[in-house]
């Protein structure tokens, strides 16, 4: 019989090695280690096996000398074979140590080998980096997750998002799960829906975020939540997009921006210095609002990995004899430009590209000047317009965008979101084509006091920017009504390296103020009741002032591992057409599920016919 | 500005005081108090305000001498208000401090007193511990969560859940994520289903467990995996069935039975030490097998927090002159019987409702016998039937079910399942009933060498019992084809106080014994690749001997809080026609919601049309 402290001793434990811990002070022990085959070579009469599990890689040596058995079994077995090895730990033999591996110092000499398993050729190469068809590696996910890098991948979500439990944990928020099988809001991205069985012709929706619950949850008193939570969308994929993705889900009572901001910005850094292989750039984050992102970077999600700021003109071309500025000007656009560094020779093929891109932006054109460097210092222009500006005008541009001898000055005369977005654009891609971009740390920032309202071309009609229980500024609740397009909300975004990890807002908590924004939105009752009924009625039995954030897991720890793309990160991702390629799924359904289910499929009627 | 150490200090930190936190030490004090208005009194003048939180209670009181401007404030607030109140810490009068409460030494003195929210009356009282119709509880669930007792519910599930996955996360265990929305597989329970808009006719469905993600998992090399796992299962609802249920999944690689249930063990004894309030009776658990259970309990979840153990007397009545027993027992079935202590003066009444209760369970009949207490230690059986039993009989029957002077014997005569269920459906009840069970302690087992096949009557052919993946075990191999009933499988459910809190077993990783059993079965290779395709190609390529268990999490939770309905551990859940009755789901969707998805709704027909 075993007692309790012997439970607890033995739980967990294996009755075996794994194939990473073995070192020198193991020399003489007799081992069993179990694992795949990585590689198999056969030297002077010996096998070498190397034999690998998420822990490691060990060498094995079949000597037929030593055992005979086990050299047979050992010329039998190919890669990936699943084996169980008995033998003894060995230094191995002077010059022939690893240091780049952990287990280098030693091998085993095996006195028995057992096949667990045997495995086919895999379709593709386990032990080898090389590039696989992304169709093919998911199809054998199973088998593109034995490579070490999916291992580390899975390994580091797995620790992030522990070390996002533990800190919260630590900090009163407590982790409540929410319901899958929701209440369908036909309004935002398109709902997933799951047709009930009991109510004929009634659905689930799953959610595309546990938004209004977390709001109830506060409603609720629970005062600090959180949780690790998927979420689903219907929506067309994008390279980073996944029908169902995870987010952290947090939500606080009694708080203002400040104190979201502060434990967010809190548990980021302390993540990264713990699990990023990179330094933080700058702590604490740069705030800036939005206004400001847009002006200087041309978006709401900045690369502060490199300068190379946007800087606005107008003022100093306005009467500029070139008419492509002054005419804007006068039509209430802006001149704003970039400086790129070093590319004043930059050859008239590279500014026909650039020129392209800037129109696939959006631009009508772009203007370049180089700025050619002079004995005197002077800047000597180099530009199809220079005959146009004055010297005070170029000195003036090249002094507000940063330019000096050697520069090229890149300007986008247009509307200002018009020019904003074309030189953002053009200054990320900038960035990474001449290796500005330090990708060498990790840099962060907030984004704050978020526009208010966004105009619904489509509805005519203000609709709320991020989220419709979103709280306005204080200082703006007076411009809701004449200015809308100006007042700025309690919301904010965490921007890393060039990539929106999530949004967040403080709530309306008070009916008079909701029921204004309402109003301003031009909902009616009907609408109000249908879309939020149940959260208004529940924000009449006392609300407390709330807010929280929603970063995304599968980005955090996707630049965290230093990946480009999601699905490096999602154990078991869906494709670009919402496919799972190795379950097979999406499938048809069976005519007696259907029936259960009340619903026949309408198939969409043949091209031509 | 800032810097590191100062926002992680910072960060979660409160700029007010909890309800839950003042003490005697902390009088003289000036804090802030936000919350909710648990009671108002108004007393001598004064106004006494309990402001709860999820931390506690705190006495706030409005002295119009003290504040004139926080006592009107005070008198315009009802329950329910949320509150911002700032005052000064203050000792209680001597003779009214409250022992019962953490905060019961002091009260604050408000000098301002903030209503951040009114309240409208709630449908039921939340100060109070009344009994509440559990439609209104869940259609008002952010209300119902406000009271102490769920409160406590949700906090010990977090802690549950948290103290699971600190556990795991020790020994070597990664959570991964696997996804919500895979491939419809017809079989065992029935499956939510999706549409997909991008397939028509193509459906996803959502999972009935991870397994054969997480097999998958081990054939990639993750060795040891868990994931706190919402799964789906579209069935009709039973007191303790939801249509989304939450599992810890674990599975790990190189095991055998003994390494799964010590790594279980080990969890939930560390578990239930750290959080439940009561001792768990036996440690280690005791470990039953399959046939075991049945024989002693009539269950394979039994409740050992109590005896009254079944015992067969077969043998000792097979030539009674009882027709029942030795006709039964002439043809193949068993008589076996309870002691149930103390009752051998039953009424007839009570015997009654007995017989009925055991008719109701499937019995023909059932026999008692009072054995009543004689002054020369004799046994007098009072039974209608004692005439036809002899002294050595009733003697024999008394020492193998434990029965002594004033104890009742009842027995069941009938095929060895039916006699079982029975006794052992009457074990529980009288067991509850006449205050046998020990509700002061926790009452773990295991239940192993579970049967490998159960024959599916629909079908005409053996089906697994617990999965078609279960490994038999290995001293049954041989009798798999020539006496399937009586194999046995590498399978485990883990019990606690009668509840099954999961099953588990050791999964079949070699390709011939796989194909043995789905001979035995009798599928078809279209059938095979169909359900289990993708899984048997992934086991060509290397699969480890694996095998895994997964427990209830809301089942174990409610174990844990003392709750007898998991609805009473989950924070939204659906009532018992899987119905979502604060948000109102399922509900209908639009026709273009329907039209994207390529699905028509098909009402039923009205009765009679």
């Amino acid at each position: 019989m075993t007692d309790l402290g012997d439970i607890q001793q033995r739980a967990g434990q294996r009755r075996y090695t794994t194939c990473g811990e073995l070192r020198a002070g193991d020399v003489g022990r007799t081992v069993t280690l179990k694992g795949w085959v990585n590689r198999r070579r056969d030297h002077g009469g010996l096998i070498f096996l190397d034999l690998r599990d998420r822990y490691g890689i060990t060498q094995v040596v079949a000597n037929p000398e030593h055992s005979h058995e086990a050299h047979q079994t050992a010329e039998t077995v190919r890669n990936e074979y699943v084996l169980s090895i008995t033998g003894t730990v060995a230094a191995r033999p002077a010059g022939t140590e690893n240091p780049n591996m952990a287990t280098g110092a030693i091998e085993v000499v095996a006195d028995r080998i057992e096949v667990l398993n045997p495995a086919k050729t895999p379709p593709f190469y386990i032990n080898e980096d090389v590039e696989v068809e992304e169709t093919l590696r998911l199809e054998f996910r199973y088998l593109d997750l034995r490579k070490p890098r999916m291992q580390r991948n899975l390994m580091l979500r797995h620790r992030a998002v522990k070390f996002i439990r533990d800190y919260l944990d630590a900090r009163d928020f407590i982790e409540i799960e929410t319901p899958v099988l929701v209440k369908s809001t036909p309004e935002g991205a398109r709902d997933y829906v799951v047709p009930s069985r009991i109510y004929p012709g009634h659905f689930y929706a799953l959610p595309q975020s546990p938004q209004q619950l977390k709001q109830l949850l506060m409603v609720a008193g629970m005062d600090r939540y959180y949780q690790i939570a998927r979420c689903f969308r219907d929506e067309d994929q994008r390279a980073d997009r996944q029908p169902e993705f995870t987010q952290l889900d947090l939500e606080m009572s009694f708080v203002d921006v400040e104190d979201v901001l502060t434990l967010t910005e809190g548990l980021f850094t302390a993540m990264f210095e713990e699990l990023a292989t990179k330094p933080i750039l700058q702590k604490p984050f740069p705030r800036l609002t939005y206004a400001e992102a847009i002006l200087r970077y041309g978006t709401d999600k900045p690369d502060l990995r490199f300068g190379m700021e946007i800087a606005d003109v107008t003022d100093l071309v306005a009467d500029s004899e070139f008419g492509v500025f002054s005419n804007t000007a006068r039509s209430g656009g802006v001149i704003r430009g970039i400086a790129v560094p070093g590319q004043a020779g930059i050859s008239r093929g590279q500014i026909d590209q650039l020129t392209e891109q800037a129109q696939s932006f959006g631009a009508k054109g772009l203007v370049w000047i180089g700025l050619l460097a002079s004995d005197d210092r002077s800047l000597t222009p180099r530009s199809p317009i220079a005959k146009f500006l004055s010297e005070d005008e170029i000195r003036g541009m090249a002094e507000r965008l940063g330019a000096g001898p050697g520069d090229l000055m890149l300007l986008v005369a247009d509307q200002a979101p018009v020019a904003a977005n074309v030189l953002g654009r053009l200054r990320v891609a900038l960035g990474h084509q001449l290796g500005l971009v330090n990708t060498d740390v990790h840099a962060f920032c907030w984004i704050v006091e978020m526009p208010f309202f966004e105009w619904d071309e489509e509805n005519g009609r203000w609709e709320a920017a991020h989220h419709p229980f979103t709280s306005p500024m204080d200082e703006d609740l007076e411009i809701l009504e004449t200015d809308p397009g100006r007042a700025r909300a309690k919301a904010y975004d965490i921007v890393l390296d060039g990539w929106e990890l999530g949004s967040g807002s403080i709530r309306i908590h008070r009916r008079d103020v909701q029921n204004k924004i309402f109003e301003l939105m031009g909902y009616d009752e009907e609408e109000i009741e249908r879309r939020f009924g149940h959260l208004l009625r529940a924000f009449e039995y006392g609300a407390p002032p709330h807010g929280g954030i929603a970063p995304g897991i599968d980005r955090t720890v996707m630049i965290l591992a230093g990946e480009e793309n999601i699905r490096e990160v999602i154990a078991f991702p869906k494709n670009q057409s919402a496919q799972d390629l190795m379950m097979g799924a999406p499938s048809p359904i069976n005519e007696e599920q259907l029936k259960e289910l009340h619903i026949n499929v309408v198939l969409p009627k043949p091209a031509g016919a």
